[in-house]
């Protein structure tokens, strides 16, 4: 699946530039809605309404793409690599490995303290798509993933009893506080930092 | 006028017990299809997919309740006590506080052993719906608000340093152990009642 055409087109493909450009602005306004769409509404929102939100016609969307489902996997492919990078901490920082844990919880409580706040979008896609293999379902759990393994990695690094365990515990919590804080049944203010800071001491992990 | 009835009703009752009999079998299949397939397939399951799965005609469905929205949230209302019951301890069990809280989590990790398992239905559908005051979100809502309660009951009773915060934590932990089981992104497997059991050490209750 690509992702980004952002990159620019040598001269002598300066002809096809124009209608690639078109092509390229109407993918990428297709997805960026398409995103914000189903992370507002769920990914159930018809076809009909995407198309209108993005402004382009259903015919050009099957252009683009085979089906509604390869949209809201490109959707959420999209979205991925950016969600990510705030979610990390950057590799240059200079915090250890048990301030770079709690900073995935910190950058999270800032989120649900968003008004708009509806949970981790890619948990959210897998438990309404009920299917683990759907392309958004695939997409999605391959960003989560990524967070599973980026605390088994600093965990292992910290010292951890089981780095494996701890890595599970904290998606367990990172998942939980996300999706009560999505639905509007904890406000958060400081539960998910406290609760995976718990576990990190428990994990034999020293400040 | 019949004369073979162990318990005659009176004949002007005789049409509607009859009537009223149909209504509440109806009733109760549509109710009972509708947790079904909501749960396996998601809450925006089209109507007449339900209606035809429940054997009943849109005409009766809109007879019976108002809306779609009105059977999913009296398909919840309807699954809740027995969903409860099996969860929480009996009030005549001989555990101990502790042993009360971690019995949720047992449970669980029970349930998500189930190869159809697709996490808390309550949770899912809040998740789905992305609006809290939808009538079906309510009733999701009211039915974790009470293990919310269980655990702070519990939690107070055993000692806990901060009863409100361990409960809330215990229900992180039940919502992300549940939703990642659900998702198939963890098969649990001890997971939950371990990390349940460290958040009620770091609370201060001894075993």
């Amino acid at each position: 699946m690509t992702t980004d055409t952002a990159a620019p087109a040598p001269a002598h493909e300066m002809f096809e530039t124009s209608e690639e450009t078109t092509k390229a602005s109407s993918r990428d306004r297709l997805l960026d809605t398409a995103a914000d769409l189903c992370y507002r509404q769920g990914l159930r929102v018809p076809t009909d309404t995407l198309c209108k939100a993005a402004g382009i016609s259903k015919r050009s969307m099957y252009k683009l793409f085979d089906s509604k489902d390869a949209v809201l996997a490109a959707a959420l492919e999209r979205s991925a690599p950016g969600a990510t990078a705030h979610l990390l901490p950057p590799d240059d920082c200079e915090l250890g490995p048990r301030a770079r844990m709690l900073y995935v919880f910190e950058r999270l409580e800032e989120a649900a303290d968003a008004p708009n706040y509806r949970g981790c979008p890619y948990t959210s896609a897998q438990v309404e798509l009920k299917d683990p293999a759907h392309p958004a379902s695939v997409v999605a759990a391959r960003a989560k993933r990524q967070l599973l393994d980026f605390f088994r990695a600093e965990a292992a690094q910290a010292g951890a009893i089981d780095p494996g365990l701890l890595a599970r515990q904290l998606t367990v919590v990172y998942d939980g506080a996300s999706t009560r804080a999505g639905i509007g049944a904890d406000c958060l203010r400081g539960l998910a930092v406290t609760t995976a800071s718990a576990l990190i001491d428990v994990a034999g992990i020293v400040a």
